[in-house]
């Protein structure tokens, strides 16, 4: 398969580039794309490098996959243009996630919705939001099992979430913390937490906690029967977003149930100690999705609580998009 | 008044003196005591160098108020003494906190437990956990407009609230991220969040948890029928704890109300944009609670959210403590 790489030199794209290295799958070097200000970037695959060229119509004449990293904006313009030229986009911008007909994807929850492309049929699958990602990679094994009702979410996001520049702005005020000037997040991250994260939307949530709320019901093809509510807070931490969850269910709580659904699901590990949990930082680097703090509520047997952690980059972000064109590729997941 | 500070080196202790410099009720220099290891630390008040002994039941025969931080064992040992000797104890351990017959006090919430003190009663009066104070602080005008029958909690609480070692771990990983040795925390704290705060308990929990438990239940007087959920966090952030609480409510929310509730209640400020909010960074060293991201929630007209942050050195402990012994000394609540 031919692959191409719109967002090239972001966080996101350079870890696409990494991941796809050893994909059997990948035939000839990847095209990668970027806009005007990428445009010229050097960037290694495989050992060698390869320049960034500013994206037009014509680099999707020959491509069958191509991993969107590049905002919303170039998706929703270029989306349609290589689809259209035949290529099967993966877009992990927020702009298709919530449009009928896109399917919203982890390869581990609705993999389903992929079949293997033909070459030249072409059409947009949506990534979704980093922290729905792992939400749902741990809501998914409890919801069959236990059937959930309610999801109550709290997010301690890092800020490489945000890019490149978010993870300058945290070393600049880390090595200079009267350091003036917030370009990336609306007060000083370092030291801090801010409750805030995207734009603000009419409803009183900020588009991330929106993002949860909706793309939750999507991946795990529900409506508003599933009540979810989200406030994701942005803290200093690098790399590795953390959520603390409630879930309310159907029927009653049972702990080693609830352990050995998580483990068995691909691509999740649970500590099945209630005081086991991992934090951002030890598992930055990892593709799993890891599960702790796993507790019954004493107030309401059908109520159970978890620590859930995972990289952003990874399977919030790049891993789960590569994982998609593994599908589309004909591979299984990794 | 003459007051004693048992625990006056530590950051609360520090604090305290800092706090009745300007307290009109107190009378000639404060008794300054701690343990063997801080004896002859000198320190400032009004201006002077006091200097701290180690403590001896002497200490507190011409004692009116003796206000305790000094970790539980302390508190257990001299708590008794202290009180048998005739002095009001004002206890900033966990050790009183839930003991029947002590009080557990946020002054705005239920000082009428206390009536200022005749000289020679003696007794003890335990000052709540830091992150359980702001919480109670946000719910209690809630609970009277609404009825709170359910809160869940989740905390990302600063460094300083585990006192000056904690904030030197915190300085010492920022300036050498690689350094070895978590003495503190069981994890490194910079660039990270841990979901682990005090000792592992039987039930899953751990100890800050259970304190804003069932510490909720018993300031806001009520019993199991406040079903109370907690998950607390520590993040890397020096002073100022923050908390993301949903609550359920017998009737049903208006943000106008609850608005107003909130904003009318002495020592609380509510931003009503559902969008606005502070940080733990901009309100250290403020003595007020203030609640933003005012939201209800779509589906469940009984619910809302919010987010509560305060700082864990004065209103979550230092502050609260001496307002306390305001109301020993007959003064109104500052």
């Amino acid at each position: 398969m031919k692959v191409a790489v719109l967002g090239a030199t972001g966080l996101v794209g350079r870890t696409m580039l990494k991941l796809i290295e050893d994909r059997a799958w990948v035939s000839g070097d990847p095209v990668l794309l970027s806009s005007a200000r990428g445009a010229g970037t050097k960037l290694e695959f495989a050992g060698r490098n390869l320049e960034c060229k500013e994206v037009t119509a014509e680099d999707f004449h020959d491509v069958d996959i191509a991993l969107f990293s590049a905002g919303g904006d170039a998706s929703r313009i270029w989306g349609p243009v290589a689809a259209g030229a035949g290529a099967w986009v993966v877009d992990n911008s927020s702009a298709w996630r919530m449009e009928a007909g896109v399917p919203l994807v982890v390869p581990e929850i609705n993999g389903r919705l992929i079949k293997p492309a033909g070459l030249g049929e072409g059409g947009i699958i949506a990534n979704p939001n980093c922290s729905t990602i792992q939400v749902a990679m741990a809501v998914a094994p409890l919801d069959e099992v236990f059937g959930v009702r309610e999801a109550h979410v709290t997010t301690l996001q890092a800020v490489s979430g945000a890019g490149q520049k978010a993870v300058a702005e945290l070393e600049r005020q880390e090595k200079n913390p009267s350091s003036e000037g917030n370009d990336i997040f609306p007060r000083p991250i370092f030291r801090n937490a801010i409750p805030a994260i995207g734009a603000a939307l009419p409803d009183g949530s900020f588009e991330e906690e929106d993002k949860v709320v909706r793309e939750l019901r999507k991946i795990l093809d529900r409506g508003d029967d599933l009540a979810v509510t989200c406030t994701a807070t942005r803290v200093p931490v690098v790399t590795g977003h953390s959520a603390a969850v409630r879930l309310v269910c159907d029927k009653p709580i049972n702990l080693v149930r609830a352990a050995d659904a998580l483990n068995k699901w691909p691509g999740v590990k649970v500590d099945s100690d209630p005081h086991g949990y991992l934090t951002p930082r030890e598992i930055a680097g990892q593709a799993t999705v890891h599960v702790g703090r796993l507790r019954a509520e004493t107030n309401n047997p059908h109520a159970l609580m978890l620590w859930v952690v995972a990289d952003n980059l990874l399977k919030g972000a790049a891993l789960n998009a590569v994982q998609i064109a593994d599908l589309l590729a004909g591979k299984s997941q990794s």
